[in-house]
C-alpha cells in the first residue's frame, strides 16, 4: 500500500469536523496527523471525536512540532492568506476552502507564495467534484445541449453564519460565504468569464436573528452577462431553513439541462392523504455533498502523489473573488457593475474592514 | 351546434353525482334529462346540484315519463343485468359502469340484448380513456419496450366501500368493486388474456371498521399467468387511507414502461426541514381519472353520434367477471384456478347469494 | 339548461384556434356563434373545424350581421385598443388576450370604455386559472410559507413568435409577448406591486431564424425589487425548441414552494440503459395549461351570467404593461428602470412605432 | 490510527473486483493482504488493478502463507459451505456474499461452524446498509405507517447470469442469485418470517442468450403470505438489460412507504420535444448500491474489532435460503408451498445436482 498523505487540519469547527470525518472514515489515502485551533475546546473534542492526536494551537506551533505533508484551510476567509502562505513557505501542499480570500490583493499574494515554492492548491470549490455537477459539465462540454445560453444556479443555506460571515466589512457578506459556489459554477459549467453583473438584496430576518450589521442581506438575486454573451443568474437565501439547496439550469442553443435536487433520500411516506407525500430534503451541506467532500481529498492526494494540477486552482478561487466584490459594488450602487472596475479600481473593496 | 345526447342518469350516489358533474361542467355535446334514484333525499340532492329536472324513481318511469337516448348505469353492481336489459330493450344506449355484473351468464345476458336490440354498450373502464394509460397502450403496441413480458398493476382505494360492496356474497368483494380495472388494463395493455391466476388476501381493518363479512379481505394479491406465456400481478388495498393509488408497470423483451403516479399535484412545499418536501397526492378517483371521466363520456357520445363500436365492449366487461371470479376460487380453495375453470364449471361462483 | 353565452371570436389564428377548441369541446355555458379573421383561409378553416357558421371579415361587421354577448381577443397586440373599444362601446363583454395593449395610454383607454359601458373585462392570464397555480397563491396568502421574500418564474417557448412579435417596436418584444404571464404572476403570488427592475438580454438565434429586428433577444432575465421589499426574477426564452416550460419558485421567511414542472406525462420509459429514463415534455402551451384555459372561460361565463368581478381585470394587464415598459426601458439603457418613471414619463416607450 | 483488519478476498472476479475497490478506495480500517483465485488471468488483473500483492490458487493457500484476519467469500454459491467452514475453522472472520449456501444443510454447518470457532458471521445483503433501505426499516419500526400489511420488491438485473447461476440444478437460478436480497428485505422490513409462497416464471429471452437449462425463468413472481397475516410479493426479471432496478413499497394499516428508484443521477437533459426528459438510470448495482457496499465493508470491520454481532447474521441467510427452495418448489409443483414442507421434508431440494 501506498505512504499516506499527512495532513495538518487547519480549524476544528466545522468545517474542520466535516473534512476530518470525511478523511478518517473515507480516505484511506491520507491520515489526519495535526489538528490545529486557538479555541482549546473545539480542539479537544475535534482531536477526541477523529482520534487525531497532534494538537496545537497555531500552524507555526504545528510547523514547528509536527510533521505533515499537507495543510487543510478550514478557518476563516480573513486567515487564509496568512495561513497559506505560511504553509507554502514551509512547502506543504495547500487544500483552501472558499472563499479564497477577501481581497484581489490577497488572492494574488497567495497564488504567488504557491507557485514560488512549488506546492500545490486546490481551492474548496467542492461542486466540481459531485458527481450530478460533474457529469453536467462533461455533457455541456461535449454540446450535448448546444452553446450555452443561460444559466441560474442557487445556494440556499439553513442557518445564520456566524457574525463575522454575515458582515460584508470582515467578509463580503453572503455573496462570498454562500454563494462563492456559485461564481465558480458559472464560469465551470458556462465556460466564461463574468463581464458584468448586478444585484438586488433583501433583508427579512436580520433583525430576528441579531444580525444587525449595516448592509446585511438574507435574499439576493445576482444577474449576469457573461464575456461569451451568455446571461447569468445566482439566487441566494440565507437563512433558508427549509434545509439545504443547490441546484442549476442550463440552457443551450439545442435545450435544457436540470443540475442536482431537493430530495434527501429516495423515500417517499403518506400518511395523512390531506397532507400528501413527504419526502426528506437534504438538510445540511454534508448530506447534499458527501461524495463531492470524498472526491475531493482524494483528487487532492492524488494530485499531490501524482504532481498533477488540482481541478480547481487559485485562479479559479481569484475569479469567485472578483465577481464577488463587483456584486457587492453593485448592490451598494444600485447599478451594474464590470469586473473590469474592478480589476482596475485602486481600492475595488471600500467597504472591508480590512484583512 | 350539433343535438345534444339526452341521457338518463341511473344513480344519483357517489359515482352518478360524478358523472352528472363531468357531464353538466364538460361535455357540451350531453345533457342530462332524466335521473333516477329510490333514495329520495338523494335524488333531489344530486338533482338540485345539476339543475336536472325530471326525477324519476326507476328506469321503468322515467322510460314512461321522460324522453332520452341512452343511459349511464352507476347503480350497485347486482341491479345491472336488470337495468342493462331493460335499456337495451327500449332502445336505449349504455353506458355500464364496472363490474359488469356479478356473474357470466348476467354478462351473457347483457350482451345478447345489446345486440338484438341494436344499441351501444360502453363499459367504464376509464383508464383506457385516460392520457397516461392510452399513450401507454399505443406505445406498447408499437412495439416500443418490446414483447411485454410482465405487468404490475395496483389500485388502492381509499374508503370502505358500502356494506353489499364488500361483502364477497352481494359483490364478489374488492376483486370485483376495486381491482375490475386491473383485470382490464392487464388485457389490454399486454394484449392477452389471463389463463391462470392464484389470489392470496389478506384482513387487518375489516374488524375495526365494521365490515365482518365472512371472506372479507382489505389486501390482496394476484399473481396470473396469461395466454401469451407473460405474467402479471395486481395488488388491491382498500380501505388504503393515505389516498387514492393506481399505478401500473409494464416490462417487456427491451424494456420497462411507468406509467401513472401518486402526485395529485405540481405543488412541492418545504417549510421544516427535519420533515422534508410535502406534495399532494390523490385524494380521491375523480381527482386521479378527470380527463378519463371527461373522455370516456365524450367518446360515448362520439359512439353514439357516429354508430361506431365503442373502445370499451361487453366482451371486456366479461373477461374482468371472469378474472375476478376465477380469483375469488383461488384464495378460497388456496390454489392457482384457470379460466377455463371458471368458463366450464357449472357453478362457477358457488359463493354469491344470487344476482 | 341556462341559456349558452353567445361569443364572438377574434382572431382564427393559433389562439383563436386554441379557444375555439376549449369552448366548443369543454364548455356547455358558451357557444361561438361568429368567428372574425381578415385572413379568409384561416378563417374558413377554424371555422369549418369548429363548425362556426357566422364568419366575418372584421368585428365591425360581426357587430352588424350577428348575435352574440361577448368577444374573445385573440388578435395582435396593436390590435387590442381598438377592438376592446369597439366591442366595449357595443356593450359586448371581452375576455382580452395577453399582453392587455403596447401602452399604458392604451390600457387606460380601455380600461375607461370597460367602465363607461358597465361590461365586464378579464384578461387572458391563464395561469391564475391553472390548478397548480391557483393552489399555490391560496397557500401563499394563507402564510404556509411565511411572508414571501423572493420569485423567480420562467416560461420558455418552443418557437419563434411572428416577426411583429419579436420586434419591440411593433409588440415590445418577448417581455411582453412572452413573459407578460410572469410580470402577471410575480404580482399576483406575492402581493406587491413592482419597484424596480433591471434587464440582461442575448441574442443567440436571431440570425438563424432570420429575427433581425434591432434589439431582438432570445434569453433573457429580469431582476426586481419588488414594493413588498421582496424580490423576483423571471428567465425568458424564446425560441427555446426544447419544449413549452412554464415554472415558479417561491421564497418565505418559512421556507419554499415549487410551482408546475416540466412533465407532460406520467409515463416513463427506459429501453436504453446507456440513455436513462425518458419522460414526455410539454411540447406546447396548450398542453401544459389545458386545464387553465377551460377554467379561464368557465369563469368569464360565470362573471358575465353573475355579474361579477373577473379574477384577473385590466388594472392586472395594466401593470404588466407598466413592467413590460419598464424592463425594456432598462436593457436599452443599461442600468435599473424604477417603475415609477415609467408611469412619469412623458414617452415611456419612444422605441414604439405606435399603436 | 487503529490497525487495520487484514482481509483475505475470496474469488478475483465481478463481485470480488467491487469489494476489492469499495475496500481499497473507501475503507481506511481495512485492508486486503490476500487474494484468491484459481483463474490465474482474472488473479493477476484484479491483483495489480488494486495493488494486492499476496495472490494465491485457493483458501488453503492462502491460510498457509498469508497473514489475514477475516475473509470476503465472493465465490459461486456451490463453493461457500467449503470456503466458510474452512475459514471458521482458521478462525477468520467471515463476509459471506449470497447467497448463504444451495442447501438448508449447509447453511446449517455454516452456522454451526462459526458458532463453535467463536468467528463473526456477516451475510452480503447490502440492502441492510443502503441508506434508503436502512432508513426505511428504522421508520417502520417506529411505527409510521402503523402495521405492516404489504409489501412488494423487485429485483431486476441487466445481464445474464452465467450458466452455473442461472440454472437451478447448480444455483436454485434467478430466485437465489436475484431475489435472496428481497426474500431478506421482506422478512427484515415486515419483522415477519414468509408463511408460504407462490411462484409463477416465464422464459422469454433463454433461447435467444443461450441459457437453456431446464426450468430455466428470466421472470418470475414470487406471492407470498407471512407469519404475521400481512402478505408479500416479490418481481424478479433478469436479464432485464434496460439496467439496474431495486425498489421497494410497503404498505401499512396507516399509509405507504416507497423506498428507492431508477434514477441514476439528479441530472435531466431535454433537447428534442419530441422526445422529452431525459434522466441517467443506474445501469448496474455497484452503482446502484454504492454507498451500502462502503457500509457493509464498513459495520463489518467494526463487528470484527468491537466483537458485536453484525446486522446481517447466517440465520438471516438461512432464512432467504428456505424461502428459495420454497419459491423454486412451488413453480416446479405448481402450487403454494409452505416454508414448513421445506424444512420438513427429507430432500427439500430435489433438483439440485448436489453440493
Amino acid at each position: 500500500m501506498t505512504e499516506q498523505l499527512r495532513i495538518c487540519m487547519l480549524g476544528a469547527g466545522r468545517v474542520g469536523r466535516l473534512h476530518s470525518g470525511t478523511i478518517t472514515r473515507y480516505v484511506p489515502g491520507a491520515a489526519i496527523t495535526a489538528l490545529v485551533d486557538p479555541a482549546t475546546e473545539i480542539l479537544e473534542q475535534t482531536g477526541n471525536d477523529f482520534e487525531i492526536n497532534g494538537r496545537y494551537d497555531s500552524l507555526e506551533e504545528a510547523l514547528e512540532k509536527a510533521s505533515f505533508d499537507a495543510v487543510v484551510i478550514t478557518t476563516p476567509t480573513f486567515t487564509h492568506r496568512h495561513l497559506a502562505i505560511l504553509a507554502a513557505e514551509h512547502g506543504k501542499h495547500i487544500f483552501l476552502e472558499k472563499p479564497m480570500a477577501l481581497s484581489l490583493a490577497a488572492c494574488d499574494a497567495i497564488i504567488e507564495a504557491v507557485e514560488h515554492h512549488g506546492v500545490i492548491l486546490q481551492m474548496g470549490f467542492m461542486r466540481r467534484f459531485d458527481p450530478d455537477f460533474a457529469a453536467a459539465a462533461q455533457r455541456i462540454r461535449a454540446g450535448e445541449i448546444g452553446q450555452p445560453t443561460m444559466i441560474k444556479t442557487l445556494t440556499h443555506g439553513p442557518g445564520l453564519p456566524p457574525a463575522w460571515a454575515n458582515d460584508i466589512r470582515t467578509s463580503n457578506g453572503m455573496l462570498a460565504e454562500v454563494t462563492s459556489h456559485d461564481f465558480d459554477t458559472i464560469r465551470w459549467l458556462m465556460g466564461s468569464n463574468i463581464q458584468r453583473i448586478y444585484v438586488e438584496t433583501a433583508n427579512f430576518k436580520g433583525d430576528d436573528r441579531g444580525a444587525t450589521a449595516e448592509h446585511f442581506y438574507d435574499n439576493m438575486f445576482a444577474t449576469m452577462r457573461l464575456e461569451s454573451g451568455a446571461l447569468g443568474n445566482i439566487s441566494g437565501v440565507c437563512p433558508c431553513d427549509y434545509g439545504y439547496d443547490a441546484r442549476a439550469e442550463v440552457i443551450g442553443t439545442k435545450g435544457i439541462m436540470l443540475i442536482g435536487e431537493m430530495r434527501g433520500q429516495a423515500l417517499t411516506v403518506c400518511i395523512n392523504r390531506e397532507q400528501g407525500l413527504v419526502t426528506p430534503i437534504f438538510r445540511r451541506w454534508p448530506e447534499r455533498f458527501a461524495w463531492a467532500y470524498i472526491n475531493e481529498i482524494q483528487g487532492f492526494v492524488e494530485c499531490v502523489r501524482n504532481g498533477t494540477t488540482p481541478r480547481v486552482t487559485g485562479e479559479d478561487g481569484r475569479w469567485a473573488v472578483a465577481g464577488v466584490l463587483a456584486g457587492t459594488r453593485s448592490f451598494l450602487e444600485e447599478r451594474p457593475v464590470t469586473l473590469q472596475e474592478v480589476f482596475d479600481a485602486e481600492n475595488p473593496a471600500p467597504w472591508l474592514a480590512g484583512e
